[in-house]
């Protein structure tokens, strides 16, 4: 046994689904996904039902996670064609602004230049007055962090360096866009991307043996895709579930152009990641950087002081769908050989995870940038 | 009778059809038109059959232009999806490289991220050795000119910042778009755009009248997109007509969604700018700018010697389909009370146009950046 002391990870990219759908995710059974995941701290989605869009739902919303909670959340608010910019005067409190330039599960589909071009311009003047966090302003704004895929990445692009918003793209997939967010950072553009562990692990070589288990959006890329992601890890900023639970009965249940995209995903990157390290195409630095300081970075989330997670790197265990604490109890990744469990994490002083268990009690977690 | 000299215009967006489409179009018929509207020089577009994507077409083509065309000739290359870069060895003898990212006539489309970064990047390796002709090299190449509408032009702006390649963008329809690239402009984005005649004095409010002879690629806007235009003219470097003559039996034989998309223009825009100035809506130093010096600049294009276009700018008529020279003998612009005429095109020293009358013959136009 030989077990390694990791900071406690952030999962900047996880569908809580709440409210509107709990019979998927709450925030108590997500968030102790996350701590069973080596995760302390989740930046949560828009797209709830209601979606996130307005500063009473930010509210409702920080209300729900701080009763609930087992691990610190952040929460995104979300452009939507109806509300327009309802959401501005909450900016503060959200991690980030979340823009679905492309098809992804819910509403919050923005698909003309006129409105996007209006969400860049007025959230740079939301910053006028309070700066970026992750340019160093304590009460700052996050960056926009955008679903973008193929052509829309440097749609994304031109109107962050427009406008001088930082830009996050979000689920990074195929080679076309790391290659182009490469050769962007390479000529000194601000942006940084993140990518999931199911795009670096699995490709649509899958979907024959996964079927709907392996349907999500941006949908698994070929293995070129895939190599392409590895081959381009420099550029890739963040790794990030995009924990999207839906039950295995909507999943499987609906005809197949009717099944939610989606998979979860908080509690297999860790040991996914850490067989990477095993297999020799990672090392623990790599994670660490793109679990731990740069989201911290990125969405300016101060480290929380005595807090980490301490990992069995040597033990081999199955991936399986019990045992989980998501409550749709299903992974993509299940019957997978992995390295590595989380035996501890400690959180703030406090063991809220150990042997298997989680031991934190809902509303223990901190809801981030709303609480002071 | 008000005469007024103004130097030849360029119309640095034109569809002359040849070869494939004769029928419609070719470089006699409408060069002629061009000389019919004051035009002495015009951009040809690549969309013709076979289209303009190899050294060996674009060669052809220069050799039916050198042969048939009455005024000056300038080509695009087109980017495929099939030849990929196999017009880059003629980059110095095309007027530009233009690239198809939204649906037009033909089957130019380019749509994928990984093929628009490959354009963009390997038109500015092109320019590594021999510079860009706007920037003032003498042997250097265009700019890339793109149909780009709606997200499309963000995204063809950050590949373009990317990768420093001027940027033109064809035929601005929407409030969106204009509003976009004076925003780009207002922040030194080096980027230029061309508006319709058809884009500034029609809208969807016209199209219950004019039917299919209303279609076109991009549509007819909202009064609202076309009043944003009229606003925002600082921002439109160039006015150019994108001739794209149908038959009539084309448009009207067809079902309405297999009619062919496209208007003639090159014999209608001046008046219809004339008028505008009569009106006060614009003054002819607007006209010269967009017509003449900035397509000049934009292209880098010499202005030939002894050449200039006399107008009476106080005749008023009315444009009808007949007496037209464009083969296809139709105008959007039929029954509309125009102000002013071309009286007379002179073309390095030589009378090409007078009274009505087409005077230069076939082969006295020169293909530019082909011939010495």
């Amino acid at each position: 046994m030989s077990v390694i002391r990791l900071p406690g990870l952030v999962d900047a990219h996880v569908h809580l689904r709440e409210p509107g759908y709990e019979y998927k995710e709450d925030f108590t059974s997500g968030t102790r996904a996350a701590l069973a995941g080596g995760v302390v701290a989740v930046l949560d989605m828009p797209n709830s039902h209601p979606p996130t869009s307005t500063p009473e739902r930010l509210a409702d919303k920080a209300r729900r996670a701080a009763a609930k909670a087992v691990c610190d959340v952040g929460l995104f608010v979300g452009a939507t064609q109806t509300e327009q910019d309802a959401y501005l005067s909450a900016a503060t409190q959200a991690c980030g602004l979340k823009i679905y330039v492309n098809d992804t599960f819910g509403s919050l589909r923005i698909d003309t230049l006129a409105l996007m071009h209006r969400l860049f311009r007025g959230w740079a003047e939301q910053a006028e007055g309070v700066g970026y966090r992750m340019r160093g302003a304590a009460q700052g704004i996050g960056p926009i962090t955008v679903h973008a895929e193929e052509l829309m990445v440097p749609a994304c692009l031109a109107l962050s360096q427009l406008y001088g918003t930082p830009l996050h793209i979000a689920h990074v997939s195929r080679r076309s866009e790391i290659e182009l967010i490469r050769a962007a950072k390479e000529r000194g553009v601000p942006v940084s991307c993140e990518v999931t562990p199911h795009h670096l692990f699995l490709s649509s070589d899958d979907l024959p043996r996964l079927g709907v288990r392996g349907d999500m959006r941006p949908r698994l890329a070929t293995p070129d895709d895939v190599a392409a992601l590895w081959e381009h890890l420099e550029a890739v900023d963040l790794f990030a579930t995009d924990h999207a639970p839906h039950t295995l009965a909507e999943k499987e249940g609906a005809a197949l152009s009717a099944a939610p995209p989606g998979v979860p995903g908080l509690e297999t990157m860790l040991p996914l990641l850490l067989t990477a390290v095993h297999d020799g195409r990672l090392d623990i630095a790599d994670i660490v950087a793109r679990c731990a300081h740069n989201p911290r970075r990125i969405y300016g989330m101060p480290e929380p002081p005595e807090s980490w997670v301490d990992v069995d790197v040597d033990l081999s265990w199955e991936l399986a769908n019990s045992g989980l604490q998501t409550r749709v109890g299903w992974t993509p990744f299940a019957g997978q050989r992995v390295y590595g469990r989380v035996e501890q994490v400690v959180l703030r002083g406090q063991v809220v995870y150990a042997g298997g268990q989680v031991l934190a009690a809902p509303g223990s977690g901190r809801v981030l940038f709303v609480e002071g």
